[in-house]
C-alpha cells in the first residue's frame, strides 16, 4: 500500500499554509473561529473517512455497477454505507454558513477536503455531492418557504439532487429543450418530457431526490431565453416537510458507459403516465441564469475531479514504480550479471513521472487558487477587490475544467505507460482511474464549450482587464521570483511567456471582434490550452519560489527533499515543456483557418 | 451506417496507386503474375469479408468477452464463423511465398488489406494473425521436419500461434526469464516454467496451438545470451503429422482487461503437473535473435492496429459529425430561432476531424512506406538497394510501432470528443476502439523501450548512414513538391524541419555517446515523436504533391474534393502542427536533466 493514496498530504499542506497562506484568511471576522489547527483537523478528518470508508468501494462500485430493474436504480451495495457516513458527517456543505446548515470554512479548506471527498471515488462522490449545487440554487434564487422546505435536507444530505438539462435533441444546445411546464391552479406547474444524461437521476441512498428541471413555459420565447428552472421533488414534499405521493418523474433506463460503472447515468420521464408536479425557482424564464450557479459550481467541481484523478493516478504509479524491479541501471544495461533496480530507476519512467508531478502539483494550486480568490471575495470589504476576484473565478474556471480534465486525462494514461502491461489489466486501480477520468472533459460542458465560453464571454470581460488582472498577479510572482537565486534563472522565460500570452490573446480577440468567428472558434480549444500551460508554469513558479524561501529560511532536513522537488518540477516544466507552449503560440499566431475553409467532402469517408 | 467504416477505400488506392505505385510492382518477376485489377480484388475481398463477417462481432465480442473454466478458455461464440472463414479463405499469409502456403503478394497489399482483417476487430484477429509470426520464425530457422510438421498449418490457419515471452519477473527485462528446459535423451526438450500476458495462450477455435516459448537451457549464461527457444505444441505432433498426446501447456487463468474483452490473455503453466515437450527452434542461447523475427513483425502489426483503431474511430466521428444536429450556425449563434446544423459545421468540431484526419493519413502513409520498403526489398537485386531498405525498416519500426500507438490512442480519444456525450457511453462505439486501442503502446515493447531501440541501437547504425538515407528520401519529396504550385508554400517549413530533425538526432546521440546515457534516454520518448511528427509531415507533403498532380492533369470531378483535402492536410499540420513540434525541438536541445538529477524522495508521496 502507497504510503500516500489519493492525494499527498504533505502536497496539500504546502500549498494551503506556504504557497497561499491560508492561515491568513483567520484574521477575518467571518473565519475567526478557526485555526490552522482546526484547518488541518477537517482535512485530516476527510482523508480518514475517504481512506477508511471510501476508498474499499473504488473498484467494488466499478464491478458491481449500477442495476436497473423494473424502473428502480440500485447504485452498488457497497456505497450504501459510505453514503451514511458521508450524510452523518455532514460533509457535503463544509463552506456554507452554518445559519443554513454548512460548516463554515473557508473555500481553501473546502477545496483541500474536497480532493478526498471527491477524488477518492466519483461514481460514489456522484451520489453525496450533487444535492449541495440544488441547495446552493435554492439558497440563492428560492422563496423562503422553498429554503425550509429544501435547502437544508440538501446541504445537510437527508435528500440528494441532481440536475436536469440534457436532452436527446439538446446537448451542448441547451437551448433547443423542449420540457414543457403549465401552470395549475394551485400554483404549482405540471412538467412533461425526456431528460438524458443524468447523474444520480433515481437510486435508492435517499427517501428523496429533488430534481433542478429546466423546462418552457407555454409561449416562451425560443431559444435560452424561454428557459425556466423548476423544483421537482421524486416524492412530493408537504407544505408541513412531510413526505407526500410520489411525483411521475422516473428513471427509464441507465447508461453503460466507459467508466464511472457505479455512478447511475438516468434517461428519465417527465409525466408520461401521471402528475409531474413541480415548484417554479426565481422567476419565469430566467432559468439558464440560475442554473448557470450550479453549473458554474459543476465546472469547478469537474475540475477538481479530474485533477483528483491525475493525483491517485499519479501516486499510484509512484508507488508502483518504488517498489516494481525489472531490468538494470542503465549503465549496466548490457551486464546480464547486474542487480535489478525499481524502474523509477529509468530515465524514461522518471520523465513520466515528473511530468505527472508537474501536471498534479500545477493542477492543485490552481484549483485552491480559485478556491482563494472564491475566500477573498467573501472576507473582502472592497468592493474593487470583490469585483476582482469574482470576474477572475468567472475567467478561469473554463480553464480550470477544461485543462484539468484534458491534462488529467492524459495523466492518467502516463501512469497506465509507468505500469506497462499491469497498467491495462484490472488488478490495478489504474486502467479504472482513466476510465472514469474520461467523462470529465465531456460533461458540465465539453472542452469546446468552454473554450467558446472563453473566448466569446471571459476573456472580453470589462474590455479585457480581467484578463489583464491576470497576466498582473503572475508578473507578480515573477517579481518576487527574481529574489530568489533558485527561481532567478526562469524569471526571464516566465516574462516572455506571459508577454507572448497576451500577445496570442490579442490575435485571437482581435480575429473574433473582427468578424472571424470560424477562424478564430477553431483555435479556442488550443488558446485554452495556451493560458492553462501558463497558469500551470505560474503555479509552479509560485511554487518553487515559496520552496526557496523556505529553504533559506532554514527549512526541517525531512522537508529538504520535497522543497527541492519543487524547484526540480519548475526546471523541468520550463525547460522541457514550455518550449512546447510556445510552439503552440506560434501555432496560434498563425491563426491558420484550413479547418474551417476546407470543404466538408474534403474530410472523406 | 457510414458510408465508410474501418477504412477509407479510397485513400487505400489513392496511397497504394498514387503515392506509392503500386502497379510498377507488378513489373518485377516475383510480382508479375498480378495487376492493378488483382490487387484491388484482394482488396475488395478482404474488405468485404472484414465488413461482412468480423465487423457484427465487435460489440458483440466486447460484451461476451472471454470465459475461463477449470483451465478451458472459450473466446466469443460470435468469433468461430469468422475464425473458420478466415481460415478457409486463407487470408493469413497473403504476403508469403505459395510455395509456402502464402498468396505471394506484395507486402503493400497485404498491409492494405491487413487494415481491414486486422482494424475491424483486433480482439478477434488477435486469434487469427498470431500463427503467422510463428510460422514464419520456423520457415527461416527451422529444420526441415519442423518445417512440415507445423509451418503450412500455421499459414493457412489450421493451427494457431502465441508468444510466451514474459514472466511476471521479466516483462520489458525479457533476459531475466526462468522458465527452464532440459534436454530428453530423445533429443526433445522438457520445458518447466511459468508465462504471463500470453495472448491467445489457449482457446477452442483450431485443434492446435503451436507455442513459441523463450527459455534457459541448463548451464546457459545469464541475461539475454543465454535464451533459447522452443516449439511447443498445446497437443504433441507425431512424425507423421497427426496429433498425439496433451503436452502439460495448460492456461491457469485469464486477465480483465481495460479493453480486448475478447482476446484470451493467459498466464500459461509449464510443466507443472506432468511432461510438457518442446522441440529446439535453431540453435541453443540464440532464442532472442529468433525471437526477433517474430516481434519485429509484431511490432509493425501493432503499428497497423493502432492506426486502424484510429482510422475506424475518424470514419465515426466524422460520420456522427455529418448526421448529428446541435447548435446553430456560428454567425447566427445567438438567434434561437436559427436553424440547427451537422456539428461538422462547428469549427472546432473540424479542428477535431482535420487533427485526426492528418494523423489517420499519414500513419496510413507511414505504415504502407514500410511495407514498399520491404517489397523493394524483396524485388531488388541491387545489394545496395536492398540492404538501404532493409536498414530503414530496422530504422522506422519502433517509431512506427510507438508514434502509432501514441498518436491513435490521442485520435480515439478525440473521436469521443466529437460524439461529447454519446461518446462515453456503450451505445456508440467510439469507447471501445479507444479502450482496445491503449494496450497498443504497452505490449510487444513499452513505448519507453521503443525509444531505446531507437536511440541506442537504430539511430546510430551504420554510423547514422540510414537516418541520413531517410533524411536524403525526405529532402526528395520536398524537392518534387517545390515543383507544384500548392505545394511550394510548405517547402521551406519542411527543410527547416528535416535540417532541424538532423540537429536533433545529433544532440541527443551526441550526448549519448559522450556517456550522457540517463540524461539522454530521458529524452527518448519525445525525440522518437519528433522523429514521428517529421514522417508525418514528410507523408503529408508527399500526399499532397501527388494530389496536386493529378489535379494538374485533370482529375475527375468526383475526386477533386478528395484530392484538395490532401493539400488542405498538408497545410493544416504545416501551419497549425509542425510550429509545436519545432517547440518539442526546442526542448530537446536544452537536454534537461531535471527529470534524471532530481531526487528520488523528491517526487513526493
Amino acid at each position: 500500500m502507497a504510503a500516500q493514496q489519493v492525494a499527498d498530504r504533505r502536497d496539500i499542506d504546502f500549498v494551503l499554509f506556504d504557497q497561499f497562506d491560508a492561515e491568513s484568511l483567520t484574521g477575518h471576522a467571518v473565519y475567526a473561529d478557526f485555526n490552522r489547527k482546526t484547518f488541518e483537523m477537517v482535512i485530516n478528518e476527510a482523508r480518514k473517512f475517504a481512506l477508511k470508508e471510501i476508498l474499499p468501494t473504488y473498484a467494488l462500485g466499478d464491478r458491481e455497477g449500477v442495476r436497473f430493474d423494473q424502473g428502480r436504480v440500485t447504485p452498488p451495495s457497497c456505497f450504501r454505507r459510505p453514503f451514511e457516513l458521508f450524510r452523518d458527517g455532514e460533509w457535503g456543505a463544509l463552506a456554507e454558513d452554518p445559519k443554513v446548515g454548512g460548516q463554515g470554512l473557508p473555500y481553501l479548506i473546502s477545496h483541500a477536503a474536497g480532493e478526498y471527498l471527491i477524488g477518492t471515488n466519483f461514481a460514489f462522490s456522484s451520489y453525496a455531492m450533487l444535492g449541495h449545487g440544488c441547495g446552493k440554487m435554492i439558497e440563492l434564487y428560492g422563496t423562503e418557504r422553498q429554503k425550509t422546505l429544501f435547502m437544508k435536507n440538501l446541504y445537510n444530505g437527508t435528500w440528494s439532487g441532481t440536475m436536469l438539462l440534457t436532452e436527446p435533441e439538446a446537448g451542448s444546445d441547451v437551448g433547443a429543450l423542449t420540457t414543457s411546464a403549465k401552470r395549475n391552479d394551485d400554483g404549482t406547474w405540471s412538467l412533461s418530457g425526456s431528460k438524458i444524461f443524468i447523474t444520480s437521476g433515481d437510486h435508492d441512498l435517499t427517501e428523496n431526490i429533488i430534481h433542478p428541471v429546466l423546462a418552457r413555459t407555454e409561449g416562451a420565447p425560443p431559444g435560452s431565453k424561454g428557459i425556466s428552472i423548476f423544483l421537482v421533488p421524486k416524492v412530493w414534499v408537504n407544505e408541513d416537510g412531510s413526505l407526500g405521493e410520489p411525483n411521475d418523474i422516473v428513471c427509464t433506463g441507465i447508461e453503460e458507459k466507459m467508466g464511472l460503472h457505479g455512478s447511475a447515468t438516468c434517461s428519465m420521464s417527465l409525466g408520461s403516465s401521471g402528475a409531474c408536479r413541480g415548484l417554479l425557482l426565481g422567476e419565469e424564464n430566467k432559468g439558464m441564469r440560475i442554473m448557470f450557479t450550479m453549473m458554474n459550481e459543476a465546472r469547478l467541481g469537474v475540475g477538481i475531479q479530474a485533477f483528483s484523478h491525475a493525483s491517485a493516478a499519479y501516486l499510484h504509479a509512484l508507488d508502483y514504480a518504488r517498489t516494481r524491479k525489472q531490468g538494470r541501471a542503465i549503465e549496466e544495461a548490457l551486464d546480464p550479471t547486474a542487480p535489478s533496480v525499481y524502474i523509477i530507476d529509468h530515465p524514461d519512467i522518471r520523465r513520466m513521472l515528473l511530468e505527472m508531478k508537474c501536471c498534479v502539483d500545477g493542477m492543485r494550486s490552481f484549483a485552491y487558487y480559485i478556491a482563494l480568490l472564491m475566500d477573498h471575495h467573501r472576507v473582502s470589504s472592497d468592493p474593487e477587490e470583490r469585483e476582482n476576484t469574482d470576474d477572475l473565478v468567472g475567467l478561469l474556471t473554463p480553464i480550470l475544467k477544461t485543462y484539468n480534465s484534458m491534462k488529467g486525462y492524459e495523466a492518467c494514461i502516463k501512469a497506465i505507460q509507468v505500469y506497462g502491461g499491469a497498467g491495462y489489466i484490472r488488478d490495478y486501480p489504474v486502467e479504472q482511474i482513466a476510465r472514469d477520468c474520461k467523462i470529465a472533459s465531456i460533461y458540465e460542458g465539453t472542452d469546446g464549450i468552454q473554450a467558446m465560453d472563453l473566448l466569446a464571454r471571459k476573456l472580453g470581460m470589462k474590455k479585457g482587464r480581467v484578463f489583464m488582472e491576470l497576466l498582473g498577479r503572475m508578473n507578480q510572482t515573477i517579481e518576487r521570483a527574481s529574489d530568489s537565486s533558485a527561481t532567478l534563472p526562469f524569471t526571464e522565460t516566465a516574462s516572455t511567456l506571459v508577454n507572448r500570452l497576451g500577445e496570442c490573446a490579442m490575435a485571437i480577440g482581435t480575429a473574433l471582434l473582427s468578424g472571424e468567428l470560424r477562424k478564430s472558434f477553431a483555435h479556442s480549444v488550443p488558446f485554452l490550452e495556451i493560458m492553462g500551460d501558463a497558469i500551470i508554469a505560474w503555479m509552479l513558479l509560485w511554487r518553487a519560489a515559496t520552496a526557496d524561501e523556505k529553504i533559506k529560511k532554514g527549512a526541517k532536513k525531512k522537508d529538504l527533499s520535497f522543497l527541492e522537488g519543487q524547484i526540480k518540477g519548475a526546471e523541468f516544466f520550463f525547460t522541457n515543456q514550455l518550449p512546447v507552449t510556445f510552439g503552440k503560440m506560434d501555432a496560434l499566431m498563425a491563426l491558420g483557418d484550413a479547418a474551417v475553409t476546407m470543404d466538408d467532402k474534403s474530410f472523406g469517408g
